[in-house]
Order: structure tokens, then C-alpha cells, then sequence
């Protein structure tokens, strides 16, 4: 267990409490971070699951399906204990016996960590377009929190909206602009494709570095794409789209052009020859390149080489292909049936 | 110490390190969230302050001047152990005991917390206009970041910049957009009103709530004010401020003043009566009511009196009228001088 697991484990002190009242029932996962093995207590850790839960008056039975290798155990443990595979939990706190575990690396300075919290989240949910008004060319912004969500190996459902059923009560609870993306985890309701990403970032290992000054750096960044970079490239995809018949459209285009230009040459000029705005790729760059993929189809972009380069590696990495085969898959799908 | 407040120290596990490398000598303070003591063992804290920095070698001296009551003891433990009022320290992990603080309420799940972990974060350097073009109304970005410190109780330092010295390699080295604010602190710089006050709001009490749900809507909030509701205001500023002479401005205008109160109009609806977007007041909160404030010199927000009201209990704070009443001061200063 890394230290930035570590980290992101006893955020979860936080949540320290188990929803007692929702009526639903959902399937979850239990990971603590990629390639993490379970404490060799593992009897012993579920056992504890069940107590804490009965402490806290919760009457729900548990699937504990860890990552990778220990997925055949935790299940056979998981039967051992009569759990079954629906649960009405969210995240639950575990502590195994004092002293555990013995790893050296979770003793990052020297002293033994007494307790090993484990989240357990619930397969998230997210809102997209039931027909994309880009014609599944993944610029709605569902394609961020995919694209984020499989970089970090987490599986989702997707809610698809028409655009009436967009500005409903039901949807404006969860996104008072009535739009999408929305993600429900649990109780846990978000909108803001930025929101979104951070929190994946944030309850995942592969997003954010370990390093928490290079943390911080790489969530400025995001908030420089949304913040910074985003709204010029919107004006100018506006002024084309919603101005594009005014009479004003040619002569304003100029100065449309020109804000774009003054974010992306210094963007450019920063890169550089670098592969990722600030070391390894990080949610910072995944949400630069979702922002910079909007250029795209004008070809605006090709005057930045740079930037050219830096969205096809985006492109070009594996989560972004399923992230853009998954919202073309429903772009098609509605438009065949 | 809340769970919080521990969420927040374990943070710095990940800063793991002192900078070996760094000449400069700066003075800080060390604090443990408001109003925490420090534990009884203080000697012995510092002691291990002490022992942290040679297993580092680092050979700098060190203040602990501590939050609050505990001020004078650390002082004067500080002498007793012979440190002096500069560091070159940033952040220091710090390991009472084991089986140190007693105190239960820093066991939330029943285990003991073996370590505490000290932040000792530097007095960190902000930037700012040097003659602000709002003429000290406050719209300038530094004001959020004031804001955000004033709220957590953090002193800061100010630097002031000329128009060409914000295009200066020093300058764009920090901000590749030369722009203010920036953000340095120790080893870390930052860019982007957003990526600082989430930097400050996550490593302070005060600004993000405990419960990990509503810390990630807080955040989410912060988002949509910089990434859904400032872009048509800034639309709206720049028609007039960069496109009031042009011979479209008075046809579009009402599609900029339509885009603006298609956001307001959800926002004053899900505001709704509440004091704050969603319960306490929190850096979404502050980070929207200082978007809304851009408005305030047009009259726009008095179409929606919730609105209204909203940013005028923004403003009422005492931290609010402290970061407004310190950037007029440096604007004042300016013309008078």
C-alpha cells in the first residue's frame, strides 16, 4: 500500500458512517487501489465488515469483490460468512487487529499504521445524451468522466436523456442547469464534468500523483482547461453554431480567433517538447485534451503543432478509446434504432 | 482534533520529505486545524522535529510557534531545545509516542491513532495587480484567493505586478498565461483563483466540509461558478469593455444578456431560500458569490433578488471585507503614490 493509497484510504475516515435508510439495493466493488492485496486477515476483515455494520444497525448483506488475485478468496470468504452479492453500503470502514499489517511500506515514517480503512464504493452512474447533438464525435461531456472512470479501471452504468427529460425536476435535482454529465455513487450525487473527474481522481489510484505539491499542480491545470482554456473555444464553437446566421458572424470571427489564439500559444509554449503538462500524464491533461478536442473539427488546432501532438496522445491512450467507443456505441445504436 | 483535521494531516504523509536543497530561509507557522492544542508530550514533539530534520539532514533552525494557547509553551520549548525563529523547513511529519493522544476523539472507528502528523506550512506569496484595472472594486481574481485566506485565518504575503512584468519569464514561469493571481508556498507554485482556494480549502479548516459527500458537492460548486456560471459573465464584461465600440454591440447584446440569465435563473432556483448553495458556507459558496459579484456594477443581479441577497451575505462576512478592504488599500496606495 503506497503512501498516496494511504492518503486516499483514510479520506474515508470522513465518510465513517454507513446510509442506514436507502431503500435500494446495488452491487459494489472493493478495491484499495490497482494491484493492492488483501491483508492476509482476510477472515478476520470481514468479519470486521460485519460487526461495524451491525454496530451501526445496518442490515444488508456484503460481497467483498477485490482486485486481481484476491478475487477468488474474498468471494469464498464472502460465502463463508454467508454474505451475498447485493449490499445496501456504500463505504465501510474496516480495522484489522492492532499491529497489522506488517508491510514496511505502509510505515512511511517510522511508525506502524494501526488500521486499514477499505472503500467501498458502488458502481457509479452517469448521465449522456441519448442523442448527442455531435453525432458521437465524443465532444458532449460525458466523454471526460468515461474517459476519467477508465483510466482508473472503474466500471459504470450509463442513464441515457432525451432533451426534454434534461430540464424535468427528476434531473434538475441532480444538475440544477440541466444538463449532463450528472454521477450518482450511493448518496453521493454530482454534476460539473470538472467535479466529477476530481472525485475520480480523487478515489482512485492513476489520476493524481502521489506527490501532493504535484497533486495540487495537476488539479490547477483541470481548473486551467475549464477555467482558462475552455471558454474562448466555446465562444468560438458559439459564434459559429448560435452566431454563425448574424450579421455580425464575419467580422467578430477575428476576435473570436484571437482569444483562442492567446490561450493556446502560451498552453503551446509551455508544453513544449513535453509529453504531459507537468510529468505524468494526469487528470490535469485529461481534462486539457477534452477541452483542446473541441478544436478539432475546425481545424483550428493545426496551427499549434504542440497541441496537435499532445490531444493525438491523449487519443491515443487506451482508456480514451474505450471512453470514445462507448459514447459513438450509443450515438450509433439511437441513430439505427 | 476532528477527523477532518486528521484527514488533513495524514495528507502530508505524501509531502514525506524536507527539502534538502532550498537556501532561502523563511519564517512559518505550524497549526494543527482552529483551535487545536498541541498534545501534552510537546518535548517530546519537538524532539522528533528535531531528529525528523537530521535523518534528513537538513540543518536548519526551527520555530514552533503553535496555534492559540500553546503558543507560548512551544516558544519557549523551542528555546529549550535551542531553535531559532527561521527554517528552511516546509512541511515536518511529526511521531508522538505510540499509543499518544489519548484523547477519543481522534480514535473515530475504535483504533488508536498512532502518529500525529504536523503541518508546517510556510507563509505562502500571492500575487496581484499593482494597479488593479477595476480600480480597487474587488473584481480582480486575487480577491477570491484573500478571501480564502482570510477565511481559514492564513497570513500571506503579496507581491505587486506591473502589466509588462506579468509577461516577464519570471512571471509566466508561474503562470503560463500571465495572469494574477499565483500562488507560492515553500516549493509549490500555483495558478488559476480555483486550483489555489481548493489548495487552501483542503489543507485548512474551514472552507470544505467533513462529511466526504459534501465536501466533493462543495467542490463541485466550484466548478460550475468557474466553469458554467463566470464564462457568460465574462461575455457579458467583455461586449462591453472589448466590443462596446463595435457596430454589433447593441443587437447582441440580448443573446449575452439571454446566456447569462440562463444560468442565473437555475442557480436563484436551486438556491431557493437557503443561506448557501448546500449547508454551511464553503469555497463553493465563495467561489460563486465572487463570479456573481462581477455583475454587480451592471445592475444585472437585481432581476434575481435571491441572488442578490446571496452575494450580499458573501460580502458581509468578516473575511470577506477584510481581503476586499486589503486590495483597495493596495489600489489606493497606488494612485496616491
Amino acid at each position: 500500500m503506497s503512501a498516496r493509497e494511504y492518503d486516499r484510504c483514510t479520506r474515508f475516515v470522513d465518510a465513517g458512517r454507513l446510509p442506514t435508510d436507502s431503500p435500494a439495493r446495488h452491487s459494489f466493488a472493493g478495491r484499495i487501489g490497482r494491484g493492492a492485496k488483501p491483508p492476509p486477515q482476510f477472515g478476520h476483515t470481514l468479519a470486521s465488515i460485519r460487526s461495524t455494520q451491525s454496530a451501526q444497525n445496518v442490515h444488508s448483506k456484503v460481497q467483498i469483490r477485490a482486485s486481481g488475485e484476491s478475487g477468488g478468496r474474498s468471494r469464498s470468504q464472502a460465502s463463508q460468512l454467508g454474505l451475498s452479492s447485493r449490499a445496501m453500503v456504500t463505504r465501510l470502514t474496516i480495522a484489522p487487529p492492532q499491529g497489522l499489517p506488517k508491510n514496511p511500506r505502509i510505515r512511511p515514517f517510522g511508525y506502524t499504521m494501526p488500521s486499514l480503512i477499505w472503500s467501498l464504493a458502488m458502481t457509479p452512474t452517469i448521465t449522456a445524451f441519448e442523442k448527442s447533438p455531435d453525432r458521437g464525435r465524443g465532444l458532449a461531456r460525458d466523454t471526460r468522466v468515461r474517459w476519467a472512470l477508465e483510466e482508473v479501471g472503474q466500471p459504470y452504468k450509463v442513464r441515457l436523456l432525451s432533451f426534454p427529460a434534461m430540464k424535468e425536476p427528476a434531473h434538475l435535482a441532480l444538475n440544477p442547469f440541466g444538463q449532463i454529465p450528472t454521477y450518482e455513487e450511493g448518496d453521493l450525487a454530482l454534476f460539473e464534468s470538472g467535479g466529477i473527474v476530481l472525485h475520480i481522481a480523487e478515489h482512485h489510484a492513476g489520476l493524481l500523483p502521489a506527490d501532493v505539491n504535484a497533486r495540487a499542480r495537476a488539479i490547477t491545470w483541470m481548473f486551467a482547461a475549464l477555467s482558462s482554456v475552455e471558454p474562448p473555444i466555446l465562444d468560438f464553437s458559439f459564434a459559429k453554431i448560435l452566431e454563425g446566421d448574424k450579421p455580425w458572424a464575419r467580422d467578430r470571427q477575428p476576435l473570436v480567433e484571437e482569444r483562442v489564439r492567446n490561450r493556446l500559444q502560451p498552453l503551446s509554449n509551455r508544453l513544449g517538447d513535453a509529453e504531459w503538462l507537468d510529468g505524468a500524464f494526469s487528470a490535469g491533461d485529461l481534462m486539457m485534451v477534452s477541452v483542446l478536442l473541441r478544436l478539432k473539427p475546425s481545424g483550428f488546432l493545426e496551427g499549434f503543432p504542440r497541441l496537435s501532438a499532445y490531444v493525438a496522445r491523449g487519443e491515443a491512450r487506451p482508456a480514451y478509446q474505450r471512453a470514445f467507443a462507448a459514447q459513438l456505441a450509443v450515438f450509433n445504436a439511437q441513430a439505427a434504432g
